[in-house]
């Protein structure tokens, strides 16, 4: 059973692969907008071990994702649609899809009736591993199977930085910085202690 | 890292257990009200390799279970009771607690709420490795791992059995058949496939 893991280089899709591993075929999917951004996945798919591509989102899916994030001020709706896009994407070519969003988690996640929608339109199966565990869970798991760096400023493959760097391009510093004020803690994995 | 995994012999809570086998020391864990109806689910575990034990619960959560059961009219609100005591029970012993909660269920299933309750009081994590799974994808799994038998007689060791029993003593047949009118189709593990 062959199964694409949308995966940004980060601790938590890093982890939902380690998961998926003893019962499935896995293979890592990193989008991209045309940016290099997908390469520090590239690397630290290669670091833990597993297959990887990458696939090409086009602009529409960037204009329809600025769109959403002009409209409503802030990212949610705008990262949730890239990240719908993409599973989109990946399920073009397999029959199960996974993701490393968390059950705390708000942002990208789809809510049940897109997911049944996602379902029914690629006939995929949706997965998330880390569905069912909270944070200390999830701790505990990526502090026994990974070594990663932490930081505001770890470069990783999300869509976020791809989606800042647009917005930088067509709106300017400000936007971004309004759109944006947070910066989240990021983490991306150097290596597997465990195999 | 030890887990204690709510087990009733079924396909979900097996399948459960074998998706923690590979990060976790799994222990299955039948709750039980004084009947023997916990035997089924130690013959499965024994037919999948787990290690197995039971834990008791009084009867004042029989009674709470009933009383919810009354006061709505259908079973939801009381099985929910049965099992949040149920992982209290579980995580008395144990560091991380788990079920066989799938993505879709309905019942028993607690909110995000009750879920951060008993983190809380408990100190336990609490994971649902089948929350980010639908149907299919278990279906899948399921068939991969064990040999099965299915019908709407199969006993296991689910709260159900015990609580219409008990409420069949109280109030007779009728009420039995009154606030439990649909036989859900049940199963029970009879062997592993692959380790």
């Amino acid at each position: 059973m062959r199964i694409q893991v949308l995966y940004s280089g980060g601790q938590d899709s890093s982890l939902a692969a380690v998961l998926l591993e003893p019962f499935f075929e896995v293979e890592l999917v990193t989008c991209s907008f045309g940016s290099p951004a997908w390469k520090h996945a590239q690397k630290a798919a290669g670091a833990i071990g597993f297959p990887f591509r990458t696939v090409k989102l086009g602009p529409e899916v960037m204009d329809g994702c600025i769109g959403l994030i002009l409209k409503h001020g802030y990212p949610r709706y705008g990262i949730n649609y890239v990240h719908m896009k993409a599973l989109e994407a990946a399920a073009a070519d397999s029959e199960y899809i996974a993701d490393g969003t968390r059950r705390d988690d708000h942002s990208p996640v789809l809510s049940m009736p897109e997911i049944k929608s996602l379902e029914m339109r690629t006939g995929a199966q949706y997965i998330r591993p880390l569905a069912g565990y909270g944070r200390h869970a999830i701790d505990a798991l990526v502090k026994k199977h990974f070594e990663i760096v932490e930081g505001a400023a770890i470069e990783k493959s999300d869509y976020e930085s791809e989606i800042r760097s647009s917005i930088m391009e067509k709106y300017g510093k400000e936007t971004v910085s309004r759109l944006f004020p947070l910066e989240h803690p990021q983490s991306r994995v150097m290596r597997r202690l465990q195999k």
